[in-house]
């Protein structure tokens, strides 16, 4: 891949760069208080593509994000900077709709594709919580809302066609983080190619990944969905990694791969991930509680989506209020959302199992277990895949055991 | 509705501004021949929307198309010039895959947004040619084939995804005549509208129109396939009007409501061209030949279709060659298509019967028969919207009689 011409402007920063650019934003020196040189900076870059840093002073904190021009963690695959500007309009396009469900857009730099926001002071990430006993309850609640209310207002049944539009235009142009989704979960682990790799107690399930009838059906299928639909904004990547915690609080992040398409696809990331981290467990009981978290999170998505389907919105063009007999419509859609979710939760651990950017849940179980587990889990993936009749009743009640 | 501010060097051209506008164009000068003084320009306008003229030289001819800013027929009725702009567009997206079925572009001027192409001499418009008698299986064939290529090459079927990205970004744009389709089409036949009209004997069917239960299902199921199925770049308008017939010669003109939607949007609108004519035809022997049109068309697109995703595109996203199992989705597709045809073809056929812009098909008839053809046409297809499970083979053998 040749490297993309940066901006002449542009320049990664550092500690001592990010001091300065922000010494340079009255509103942000105002948030912190103090001079900046009493700032402290940390950096907990963690994702995949980023910079990352935390900053606090004497009265405020914020969150630092840049565009690096290569993926972070592999410099020799090179990236264009435009990400941390497609997470800026996601985050302004969605704001209106969460609350504070996810962190306020303080401030962003175009041309050093710097990202500013409010810092989530006291939060941590949610995969790991999963696994160290944190409640999955609460958070399978607020997501399950989080993702109707995006998804409801976002659109046509939201509003009038022409502001869907306007941002299928907009994120139309989040091309290379989409070629990601389609590349590594959508195709790479139903072929050979050199960034999947799995566990040896993986292997005869993966030939299965290439050649089974039933699963590239329900493959070809996902990607026709995935590349075609395009019901309402998505966050794009509603993995445990996008959401933060703090007791009972939960805060989405990381909006960069946000496009317009099938709302099932962030209902499927987000199960995916209680999923894994069901089959990840090694406490039974643990297993059984977050077992009880999809169908929590599924009944309170649907029901805050008949909910607002249901009072309607005056100017949307889907479904408009002239036309009396639109309950039938929504309860269509809300069926194709559960086959979506369903389909793309199963790609997603499948991906998270044998592709690239893997889970880390299972790196902590000892052998065999380590092997057993994920063999369990690629099971019932490739099962929930290749069974469509039967995908939601297996996903509403998992068994990790 | 205010008026859009126009381009300051925005003005209407008339014939002698045209001529002016034309003879500073060398290539057009050249493919014209002689003086400019002795070019013979007369205005052909008869679409709803634009000023068009043809425009003949000793050496050449051409076709010249002006956006107004209102609709022509109706200056009350303000309107964006853009509309050229996305014809322009939609000209160079399907010309490497159509070949001579759409007029070549010569010229685009963006400040007046005046449109130049071939001029399609000895050609008539098909809508009148079907009533005078042509024979409607040779459009049929070629139209069903039109659809095929137009579709697959610009479906994630038929290359990389970031080139559909690229479409639907540019005609996301156009959003002003898509409401028009949204309005006209989807919506106001099933409301009291005072843009609507209809011949008396349609009374009682127009009631049930706007209370039916099973009909606003249906309507709001093609809503929601128009509004957010991203399948192919559409023509958007392909109705008798946009297409032109010269014995067995055919041509598609007028894409300026092109946009990136349901491929059966498109099939919809010219078959329920094809059984408005049928119903309005008086000789029985002639309706009997027109039904034999709508399965052949279908038959054409549809074995088309399949050849082309049999062969496959080399860097396609969707249903890619690693994939060893995916006719079965070509076939799934197929089935959908099938359904939005039937759909989009009877709300067509609604709105050009109770709606705005309706079809001058039947106002050569004598009364009664008139009013009973048109209620034998409303008839059938609000049957067609009704029944899902009876619409293709309704569809594909129409009763006219």
């Amino acid at each position: 891949m040749s490297a993309p011409s940066l901006p002449p402007s542009y320049r990664p920063l550092d500690i001592e760069g990010l001091r300065a650019e922000l010494a340079g934003v009255p509103a942000l020196v105002q948030r912190l208080g103090g001079a900046p040189d009493n700032w402290s900076i940390r950096e907990v870059s963690d994702g995949n593509l980023n910079t990352v840093w935390l900053v606090h002073g004497p009265t405020g904190s914020l969150c630092a994000k840049q565009s690096l021009p290569h993926v972070r963690v592999d410099p020799s695959w090179k990236m264009p900077l435009d990400r941390t500007a497609f997470e800026k309009a996601w985050l302004e396009n969605v704001a209106p709709f969460v609350g504070d469900a996810i962190p306020a857009l303080l401030h962003f730099n175009p041309t050093l594709y710097l990202l500013i926001t409010h810092c989530l002071d006291g939060y941590e990430t949610l995969g790991p919580a999963l696994l160290k006993g944190h409640d999955p309850l609460p958070v399978a609640h607020r997501i399950g809302r989080f993702i109707a209310h995006t998804a409801f207002h976002t659109s046509p049944r939201g509003g009038p066609f022409e502001e869907c539009a306007r941002r299928e235009q907009i994120f139309a142009g989040n091309t290379v983080l989409t070629r990601i989704t389609v590349d590594l979960v959508l195709s790479d682990p139903y072929r050979v190619h050199p960034r999947n790799h799995h566990h040896p107690a993986l292997t005869d399930l993966v030939k299965q990944l290439h050649t089974d009838a039933q699963i590239h059906h329900a493959v070809c299928r996902m990607q026709e969905r995935f590349l075609t639909s395009r019901q309402a904004l998505l966050h794009g990547d509603l993995h445990a990694g996008s959401i933060m915690v703090k007791g009972t609080d939960t805060a989405v992040i990381d909006g960069e791969f946000a496009l317009v398409g099938p709302i099932g696809f962030d209902c499927g990331m987000f199960a995916a991930s209680l999923l894994l981290a069901g089959f990840a467990l090694p406490d039974t009981d643990a297993r059984a509680h977050l077992a009880t978290a999809l169908p929590l999170f599924a009944e309170n998505f649907e029901s805050e989506y008949r909910h607002l389907c249901a009072n309607g919105a005056p100017e949307a063009d889907l479904a408009p209020a002239f036309l009396r007999h639109r309950r039938g419509v929504d309860e269509d859609e809300l069926a194709v959302i559960r086959q979506d979710m369903a389909g793309f939760a199963a790609m997603e651990m499948i991906r998270r199992l044998t592709g690239y950017a893997q889970t880390a849940y299972f790196t902590m179980l000892p052998e065999p277990a380590c092997g057993e587990r994920q063999k369990k889990a690629l099971t019932f993936a490739m099962q929930l895949l290749r069974d469509r009749a039967q995908a939601w009743s297996r996903l509403m009640a998992p068994h990790f055991s």
